[in-house]
Order: structure tokens, then sequence, then C-alpha cells
């Protein structure tokens, strides 16, 4: 019997999922996709929401066998509303999975982390075999950082330093991402800050050169991953 | 007035430091350099404990105004203990550091991290200005890996995709190191686990490939930071 919590239905995405057709149509089309047995990583963003929704039809009416990795504790209790049954990077490997991003470039470059959960997200990434990337024409750019800066994830003692060697890198615009709902600066599940940054030029090199810094936990950059960049129309 | 708790005196440091008369002799060398106004980066180790003792009384003998950044919580309780005033990265930049090393090869190339505390360390080493690590003979090797595995800090959900890449880094033996007085493995300050790795040979890119794996907060390689070593006789 799946749990039934009001926190659960507090969550803004069970209220603030938009419906546009091309988003359904994605979704349904991951959806289509799910195999008998497979064990599929999980992002965040609202197509994902509309894909699990469209998921847990198919287990319902098809008695499909699935398990899910969770990048974060809100889908980990969607997933779990929606009776999907839950596993982790200790007990299985993703046989594929689906994800949204901020900003998409054209040489399949990602801006992710607008959600605070790039570092759980990028581990899911490296460790799937196949991963599906959704996107709205929006998020489609020209260059990275157009629309976003790039957020980096913080040990909290390291703020200084880390900001520093941000600066030496390039960064010109760095902000410390203020929370809503409590004071001063959010803390990402893993008890990190993130720091937004601005940067004039994303090179290849720049993910390991802001991963190399003492202090850093990972960044929402992704360069040279192997994605599958599946587009909804935004109408 | 210091607080004086059973808890501290009971710390291993308290009864085992050993005080052979090189390591008093770099103690007090360490202590002499100390100016008023000084803000010290304060690593651990024996050696750096017997500095600390001496620091103290000078600070008692000659009324200096000094302020400590430690690296861990049995450094920062050893401080208040004797009466070092603590600050932290959030206030001051550390005008020098003192730490000590596990192995130091002819390049003044490092490993640290026996004692679990090298994510803080290497915070610290990067922050400060200058940098003298005090090591006993038996510390230089000819090559690292002579002694002592590479510690690696994991986030622990990504245990074992760290795991794996560290093999594909050239790791030929990966071990979970285990804790004792508590079940299972060691849990760094920081909440994570610490994996000791073999290397054949250790490339001066091996400390930012480890660094670049998703999972990975810090390893113990120390490679081309500007470090004064400071020998002890181990007599």
């Amino acid at each position: 019997m799946n749990k039934s919590s009001s926190l659960i239905s507090n969550l803004a995405w069970s209220s603030e999922i938009i419906n546009p057709a091309g988003k359904r149509k994605v979704a349904e089309q991951i959806a289509a996709m799910v195999k008998d047995g497979d064990v599929l990583g999980v992002g965040s963003g609202s197509t994902v929401y509309m894909a699990l929704l469209a998921i847990s039809e198919r287990i319902k009416a098809e008695g499909l066998n699935v398990l899910a990795i969770p990048t974060s504790i809100e889908i980990s209790m969607f997933c779990s509303k929606l009776g999907i049954p839950l596993t982790s990077l200790f007990e299985h490997t993703p046989d594929w999975l689906f994800d949204g991003a901020d900003e998409v470039d054209p040489n399949n470059w990602l801006i992710k982390g607008r959600g605070g959960a790039m570092f759980k997200e990028k581990l899911l990434i490296s460790s799937s075999k196949v991963n599906y990337i959704i996107v709205d024409d929006s998020k489609l750019v020209p260059k990275l950082g157009t629309n976003f800066p790039v957020p980096v994830e913080v040990f909290p003692q390291a703020l200084l330093h880390v900001e520093a060697g941000l600066k030496k890198l390039g960064a010109n615009n760095i902000a410390l991402r203020p929370a809503k709902g409590k004071d001063g600066s959010i803390i990402t599940e893993n008890g990190n800050l993130i720091l937004d940054c601005r940067f004039d030029e994303i090179k290849d090199s720049l993910e390991r050169d802001i991963k190399a810094i003492t202090g850093v936990i990972e960044s929402g950059l992704f360069i040279g991953y192997n994605l599958q960049i599946l587009t909804a129309d935004n109408n």
C-alpha cells in the first residue's frame, strides 16, 4: 500500500506541473521505452515528473517490474507516492536515465542545478549507461551561460577559498544562492552551499578546473557526457 | 578561563605524544617563528601537538596575540585546552601553517590523510601563504606510495562509482578504511568515507584526475604545492 501524506501533496510539483502537449508527448515517449526489469535513473524537472506519472500508469496496467534510483529527496517521495519502487547505487546501476537541464548547447554540453541537485544528478548520469535529457525549446542555447549561471556546490568552510579560485578561472559575477523559506543561503541535501557563477567563456576544461578547487563538491557543468537530447515543443 | 574536560584529556594525543629530542627541537623552531598578531593554520600529528605546546608557553610568557585555524575537531579542542584562541577561514587567512605528512618525496610531493583530515588540511594549505611540513626521517621516501596508500575521501552514495573510477586511473588495491570503536567504516568529520588506494605509479596529473571523479571530495595527494619541509631527526 502506498503511503499518503499531506507533506508530499504540499510539495511544489504536486500543484505546479505544467501540462503542455509537447511535454506530455515526450513524457509518454520516455514511458514507452521502459522495459520489464529496467533500473531507471530519475532526474528532476516537470517533464521528468510527467514521465514518472506515465511510467506509473504502465506499471499499474501491465504489471511491469521497474526500480528507480532517485536524485533527490523530492523525487524519492514522488516515486514512492506513485508506487515506483526505489533502489540505490549500492544495489544497482541504472540501465538508463532521464533528466532535465537548464541549458543545452549545440555540443550537447549542459548547465544543470537550478534545483540544487546537480551533484547526485551528475553521479547518476556518470553511472548510467544511457542518458536521455528532456528539455523544451527554451533550454536550447547557442552557448552555455546565455540564461543561467554555472552553479557550484561548495563545502561551507571552503566558501571564500572557492570564491577566490573561481575568480581565477574567470568568473566575473559570483552569488551565494539565497534561500526562501529559511534565513540565509540554501543548503543542499548534502549539507553544502551553492555559488552561482557567470563566466565570459565556458571552455571545455572548465568543468575539471572548477572541480580541482579544494572545497568544490561538484558543479552543474556537464561537458562531453554521453547524452541523448529529447526536445519537447513548448506549446 | 580555559575549559577543562575529562573528554579532552581522554583523547589519544594527551597520553601518546612521543617526545624525542628531534621532534622537540623542530617544535621549538616552529614556536620561535611565531610573531605577535600571526594567524596560524594548524595541521595535525605529534610534532604539531608539541609545537602547539611550545607556542602556548610563548603566549603565556610573552602575552603574544595569536589566532589558530584548526583542521580537525581534535586540534580545535587541543588549542582550546592550551588557551590558543581559534578563528576560521570566514574571518582570516592563515599567515602561515604547520602540519605533518605521511610521506614526502624528493619533489616535496606529499601523501597525507592517515588521520582522515586531509580535506580540511588541503583547504588550509591551499589558503595559507606559507606552509611548513614537519616530518621525521621515516617519512622521507624515494617515491610516493612506498609505505602509505593514497587516501580518497568519498561521498558515501558515490562509493562504487568512485571505486570504478579509481580502478580506471590505475588503482590496483582499494580498501574501504574500517573503523575501530564503531562498526563499519570510518566516517570523516565531513560525513564521508575513505578509500585507501595503491597505485603502481603516481603521475603529476593523478591528484586532478582523482578529484575529477564525481563523488570524490578530496584526496590525500599534494602535488606541486608551495611547501617548506622541516625534518626532525628521529632519535
